[in-house]
């Protein structure tokens, strides 16, 4: 594991960022951040699965295919998603600024965005910003550009980590922005991760997936994916390590840092969910398959039923049991066990009354830990999730868009 | 289409039906029923596919394989289920009490439950109470048996409807309960049909189970599958028919009217669906199957934020087009049209903004009609469901079990 830095005094050698106010939210709050890198960085990335695409992530898309990276810009307020054949070319426009501005390759430009989906995007006022963007660029800038990737976010999510890889001591830093929008719509999840280490593009590209599996594509606040979610890690080697590759014995290092970097961010996007009160971890043991597991845990952290009940700290176990049963996976019934914590709740196919006395004080607290262990096999899979609150619809059925 | 019977008034000839009150609610409430028809009943049921069925279910999945009951006794506020070897045994003991207080055969006694799950069954006070149960059937009784089977319901679910069939007139009456637990949990839905048709048992099982897929299994409040649901029909052949079957032209008017009996039932407990405001009703068109439309009509009708949007009357759209994008169905994006009522909103991979004016009328009904067309095929599916309330978080997290 590697050690986690202090969130404000957050650097990473070689990268400068900025965050500035642009005029894309209504409120004047900082909407439009920058990432650079001061020489082309090792660039991978993980893109919504959804069909409909935001233009930031077609553009991405492509040029991620390249394998590096210098900048990425990012705004707030506006997902320019669903907006046609002009909204394309304003996200090209977009990296264009960038470009222009500092002199980079165009194609070394990514970029994302993030809020309401449908409606014009007010390029002008990107295009019309970049130079102060850009001059506010800071080796300090880190925690600005999070603060500009912000929607209904409550708190910054900004983690570090350091570790020693190839004879040198490298660092992690990541941002991340989650469950909450301007004018409420789509939860977009957006991380962007910074790292000085030397490594080879496969070995960043296969770590960096094994750990989204675990982080960011391991939680879920209402089970509805984005048009715009986006992750990207940039590696410009400026530590001077020789080079993580599939062969070095620093993978494993390497890969435990990003996890001490990107887990943490990943449930902190959970805890400020929209409306969430507590964070629910759900762990299901003795599936054939991840897969298996995945789709069991799934079952359990979208259920309505059970997110309200923890809501409400009501330790009613059956709609769990119930959640797992509602899926098409053979698993022996009188096999499958429950715990709260570590208090059985259900086995041998009946719940375990003994246990009710110890409930009521683990429902009380804020984060609570489910296990399942289903009986069918070795795999298993972790899955954070948040509750289901008045708060929730209040976010995303009262203030009107 | 059959005609609409006054549901105060239904009786279906030959069928006597009953309720009382045996304690098993708290509150004193109706808690115990009976469907009894005066000759054994040609039946098939539909049960949930649960992996954890409740004792009812088991019971009546192996009864029903003979092809024949009499009666169906059902009791709410306690599930019986995952209560293990003695939930089933009290579920037997139940069905044994009703064939010994109206001396028919043990076999042709079906069963269903609906209340907390995992709880001990309290058998003792069903049996006590059968013979007061018996005595109370009345050819009136369908009414009384409805209020029994009711939990959170906050209206009875009966309806009626009549056609000719073989040289005469039968009827078929319905009654139905839905998403509300008098303790909540989950949210099973019960429904019995009876009619005096006579018909055989292959083509009463094939009309049930097509009626079925789009009623019953085209209705979501919430996505969460019980594990008691339950729907089953009798048809006695008292009305003196022909009998209907395979062959018969009068299969299509004997579903037809079955139609105008369960579509209204399961509609209406989408209308009562815990906390609901308004029912919307999503058409998928284009599809290549019906499990992709279906895919589809689930992916929109169990996003919290196209619920939740709905709730608040907000024209949220770009919600639904994110539902649909977040399936792993290939269509052509450009190709998708979405339309509220007949006001066209999006379409060639963009809003209609010159729409917008026409949508706060449209919000404000108290039945909204979204379609969505996708442009591969020639398959469509309808579904209903309800928003997402305050109510609904109340009702399942604040009153604790």
């Amino acid at each position: 594991m590697g050690k986690m830095t202090d969130r404000k005094a957050i650097r990473v050698p070689g990268f400068l960022a900025s965050g500035i106010s642009a005029g894309i939210k209504d409120n004047g709050k900082r909407d439009l951040a920058l990432i650079y890198s001061e020489v082309p960085a090792t660039a991978c990335g993980v893109f919504t699965t959804n069909r409909f695409k935001a233009a930031s992530v077609l553009v991405d898309e492509e040029r991620i295919k390249g394998g590096s990276a210098q900048a990425i810009i990012i705004n707030s307020g506006n997902a320019n998603a669903v907006t046609g054949e002009k909204g394309y070319e304003g996200a090209l426009a977009m990296a264009r600024a960038v470009s222009e501005s500092m002199g980079i390759d165009e194609n070394l430009v990514l970029m994302a965005s993030t809020g309401i989906i449908g409606e014009r995007f007010p390029i002008e006022k990107i295009t019309g910003n970049v130079d102060s963007l850009v001059e506010g660029l800071s080796r300090d800038g880190i925690p600005t550009a999070e603060e500009a990737i912000m929607t209904t976010d409550t708190f910054p999510k900004i983690v570090g980590s350091t570790c020693s890889v190839g004879g040198k001591e490298v660092t992690i830093g990541g941002i991340a922005k989650g469950a909450g929008m301007i004018e409420p719509n789509m939860a977009t999840m957006l991380s962007f991760i910074m790292t000085d280490a030397a490594i080879s593009h496969d070995c960043l590209s296969r770590i960096f997936k094994e750990v989204i599996a675990r982080s960011f594509n391991a939680i879920t606040v209402d089970g509805c994916m984005s048009t715009n979610d986006t992750a990207i890690i940039l590696a410009n080697g400026i530590a001077g390590n020789s080079s993580v590759d599939r062969s070095s014995e620093d993978v494993a290092t390497f890969r435990d840092a990003l996890s001490a970097v990107m887990v943490p961010l990943a449930t902190s996007i959970v805890r400020d969910g929209e409306g969430a009160t507590k964070l629910i971890e759900i762990t299901i043991e003795g599936a054939r398959s991840i897969e298996e597991a995945k789709e069991l845990a799934y079952a359990v952290a979208n259920s309505n039923l059970v997110k309200t009940a923890f809501f409400g700290e009501d330790p009613n176990w059956g709609r769990i049991i119930s959640a797992i049963g509602s899926r098409d996976i053979p698993f022996p019934t009188d096999s499958v066990e429950l715990y709260f914590d570590d208090v059985p709740l259900f086995m041998n196919g009946e719940g375990r009354t003994d246990s009710e006395g110890r409930l009521p004080a683990i429902m009380k607290k804020d984060t609570v830990r489910i296990l399942l262990k289903i009986g069918m096999g070795e795999e298993s899979f972790r899955l954070y999730t948040s509750d289901l609150s008045h708060e929730y619809i209040k976010i995303n059925a009262l203030y009107h868009s």
